[in-house]
């Protein structure tokens, strides 16, 4: 094969594909949904295929299904932020949407804004685009704008371009679990005003809480448009049927419309998330979603202080994941390897920082209650404490051997 | 609302949705499948949703379903590409598969080798990327090598950087409806070998025969490995499905996978598909859909005949569409408009051209026959004539008051 011409964006990714698990592994790695929460919609298939089969299985409209739009827009208003169909834009899953945005506001070279740590999966979109990044820190009321609001001052000042986007998971960050304070999101919103940033609000596990009060959304304390809320089905009914949607300004959505030349998204699964979703089916689903996390988040957390009482970790009050802080000395890298030879597979923490050129804390690791059974999270965190265990016996030994 | 951002890829595509149609407007305009062609799905989906429901509704892995990638290879081989699994990467569709190359290889400033005309779905595309383009002419064998020799070697000798792609629909060009000759395929990789370009075979109409023997297509003469073949099953199957794909060397794959940001193709058509076609269902689908266009195709040639004596095409061997090319002084875009008043809906010709810095012929505009019935068939074509003789007073009274 000859050498083939490669893009700039392609090159500047490195080669960073999983393995496959190995058999028996527990997996504690994935964002995957609990089998036993996985609806039945062969009902709305079978309608959705016949009933609605010149609409199902033709091109559907770039902006998505106007009912499912509406439904969203609805949905959406209940929850605080008031959204007419207009404003949304139904893409391929949340991944596709963050996708959209880059293209709609990002030129190479662009900066972007993202809590260290940050949602991994988004790291290489915003790198595809020639992005750099500018972290952030954050504590337990989320991103810390008071840290942010210097970085962008100094910025200004050394005449350094504003960041383009500033990226964030309010409401259950992934990985660390904490939710933004209201006084944070209205703090984080006048910044982003008065430098005319772009807030990309990634919401995927808003409606996966287990306990408290929701904060508002930070789109429905908007009034300036500047605010992209990104959603998904994938956590509100299964992962497999990638619908997820934008929602911003009317005029954005045009913009992003054009540039999502994908013959739009599928109409079969659209009509079946709307008519799932119009038949009250969604409220029972997502409360049942609700307690069996609950109690997945619950085990996973005393089998954690049982088997691993050197972690400590905030018991988030939603979402998929506990982020588990290790002592500082220990190399989180190096436990998930051993995990993975033990049979439990767990995100090293070094993955969710985007930037590669300054140091990051190295004894994190991500662990997702969401995917696996109650014995699986006793026997996994189990393998994780063993794993921990080995490889602060090999750090111990080199200690001494030196 | 403030001025946001945007980035250059973003303003540099002009805002071009298209108007809703008049209500009883026939469909001349759109590649959708005729409803009497979409199958019946419910017994793939209702399998798919129960006994693979783990699969079906959970994140699929990104290269796509093992069995689906195993079949598509087989099918590819069976059409003479000797093609393994791993060399295919499944995807959102074909337009998914032509952005996920434009990902991979172009950079902004770099040009892109099109025909005159192209598929002007794919043109937004490549622009998105910052693409310029390079036209090159066809006649009944296929895009002009000789020409597009001529220009790379003009280029060539002027210092110029060499287009990165080449970009062609051999089998039943859309919109032209011609067909690569095997000796126009073979002078054309010869071509691209010389020069290190890669050659985006766009496919989606191979199957939609009416008559003739089918040529290799380019990804089976290519012994370089770069021809990469984009499928897919929106015309196969249908168009809803969403599902496509690439066919390349493993290395590319697999550089594809990591720019795949999605959390993998939807698993739920995917797994329809892949049973569907197992079933053995496919291979009568594929010849009631190749019947059911021809006889689509007959009826609109004739109308044309009857009804547009002006008008003269070449009669395609397959696909979707009529190339109509009116007497030279006929403005397309003119009839196009005065056509959607009279209640049918064609494409003008002057869509279908990449370069708006250059000047093309005016007087084409492109008919799909696939999507209306008979009885539209007949009457579409009528309104159009109705269309085109008053584009053609208008003109001739406009050259008698001069």
């Amino acid at each position: 094969m000859q050498r083939l011409p490669f893009s700039r964006r392609a090159t500047s990714l490195a080669a960073t594909l999983p393995a496959a698990a190995p058999a028996g592994a527990i997996a504690f790695d994935s964002g995957h949904a609990s089998p036993s929460v996985l609806p039945d919609l062969t009902t709305v298939a079978t309608r959705a295929l016949n009933e609605h089969r010149d609409e199902t299985l033709q091109y559907a409209p770039r902006p998505g299904l106007p009912e499912l739009r509406q439904w969203i827009a609805e949905y959406m208003t209940a929850d605080g932020c008031a959204t007419k169909a207009e404003e949304i834009l139904v893409t391929n899953g949340a991944k596709h949407a963050i996708d959209l945005i880059c293209r709609l506001v990002l030129d190479e070279g662009d900066s972007v804004v993202v809590t260290a740590p940050t949602y991994f999966t988004a790291i290489p979109i915003f790198k595809s685009f020639g992005a750099s990044f500018i972290e952030v820190g954050q504590d337990r009321d989320g991103l810390d704008v008071a840290e942010l609001s210097s970085v962008l001052a100094r910025m200004a000042s050394e005449g350094r371009a504003m960041p383009k986007l500033i990226y964030n998971v309010p409401d259950f960050h992934n990985p660390a679990g904490v939710s933004m304070s209201v006084a944070r999101r209205r703090a984080l919103l006048e910044l982003a005003r008065r430098h005319g940033i772009v807030i990309v609000e990634d919401s995927p596990y808003r409606k996966v809480r287990f306990e408290g009060e929701s904060v508002p959304p930070l789109k429905a304390l908007d009034t300036e448009g500047q605010v992209f809320l990104v959603g998904t089905f994938s956590k509100l009914m299964a992962p497999g049927l990638r619908v997820g949607w934008v929602a911003a300004p009317p005029a954005v959505i045009a913009r992003l419309i054009q540039l999502k030349s994908d013959g739009g998204s599928c109409p079969l699964t659209q009509r079946m998330i709307v008519d799932f979703c119009r038949s009250g089916a969604l409220d029972a689903h997502t409360a049942r979603v609700q307690s069996t996390y609950r109690s997945h988040r619950d085990r996973m957390a005393a089998a954690m202080r049982r088997e691993l009482p050197d972690a400590s970790f905030d018991v988030p009050a939603g979402g998929y994941y506990l982020w588990l802080e290790l002592p500082p000395n220990a190399d989180g890298d190096e436990v998930a390897r051993l995990a993975r030879d033990a049979g439990v597979i767990v995100l090293a923490g070094s993955k969710f920082f985007a930037r590669g050129d300054v140091a990051h804390p190295k004894n994190f690791v991500r662990v997702a209650f969401s995917h696996a059974t109650a014995e699986e999270i006793d026997e996994g965190v189990r393998r994780l404490a063993a794993a921990y265990a080995a490889a602060t016996s090999a750090t111990a030994a080199m200690a001494g051997a030196r």
